[in-house]
């Protein structure tokens, strides 16, 4: 089963408040924002490619990655002021192609029992026109074909154990 | 001469806006920035003592201050997004009184000419109702003594070159 992303952009003020559930375990959802090597198989739309030149999630550490589609390409970098395992994650988002546009993103992983999370987050931009063009610019495809490429992540990850013959 | 602080803090919006002039070169405003032994002695309301656990004002960098009032403790830490020499800082703030609720920070250094400048400045947090309640809390107080005390250091900086005798 899939689940929708659900975006909430409320007139005159800065942020985009988002939701997004997943049929997956709660650590399973974080860690696919916490390694690298799942990170760069998710994050963006489907299509591209995506190099990591620096993902250190953790408080206080910081990313730099860039998105390539044929010769172009789009970069984008930020700090992570906090991270707390399985609970919350609040960092900076810049694509440098909007130059000193920073936004603060805060997100919430919500267990909900039975193998299931949810994922809350706000996006708070520095000004009401800078996060309407980032709207304008194609953001929800972007996010929306990401978290169904993070869903088939975790997904498969579930079934792997379970696939195994059971011993004993 | 003392500038006084303008704050800006419009209904409905997530953000303050201030701004604030200097006589004095934006070089030496943006030092007493980036140097903690200077930061130390004017950031925050008269009558506190600041102690820095970690101040490294560079793109990527991050703080973290305690002010102490008898025996009250005060701590604040962030992460610093971008910052440029004489030009730009974006950071994040948090009270660790009030954790989660970060604040992103806009400060712009304006070279003003004839020695003089002007720092523009915009804090933007997670609510309307987080942002009331920083308002609320006392902080214009807070910034308009911290920024007296800096024109203070930067004034007297400026003095002690020329007040050496002239040589040759």
């Amino acid at each position: 089963m899939t689940h929708a992303l659900a975006l909430d952009i409320p007139a005159g003020v800065p942020w985009i408040d988002f939701t997004r559930e997943f049929d997956a375990p709660v650590e399973a959802v974080f860690n696919a924002h916490r390694d690298p090597e799942l990170v760069r198989q998710w994050l963006g739309p489907r299509g591209y490619e995506m190099q990591i030149q620096r993902w250190d999630f953790t408080s206080g550490g910081g990313y730099h990655y860039t998105h390539h589609d044929g010769d172009n390409v789009y970069g984008f970098r930020g700090t992570f002021h906090t991270v707390r395992d399985n609970d919350i994650a609040i960092q900076t988002f810049e694509f440098e192609g909007a130059p000193d546009e920073v936004a603060i993103e805060f997100m919430r992983f919500v267990d909900l029992g039975d193998g299931r999370c949810r994922l809350e987050g706000r996006s708070v931009g520095r000004t009401v026109e800078g996060r309407d063009m980032m709207v304008a610019s194609g953001m929800e495809k972007g996010m929306a074909e990401g978290y169904d490429r993070l869903e088939e992540i975790v997904a498969q990850a579930a079934v792997t154990p379970s696939s195994a013959p059971a011993l004993g």
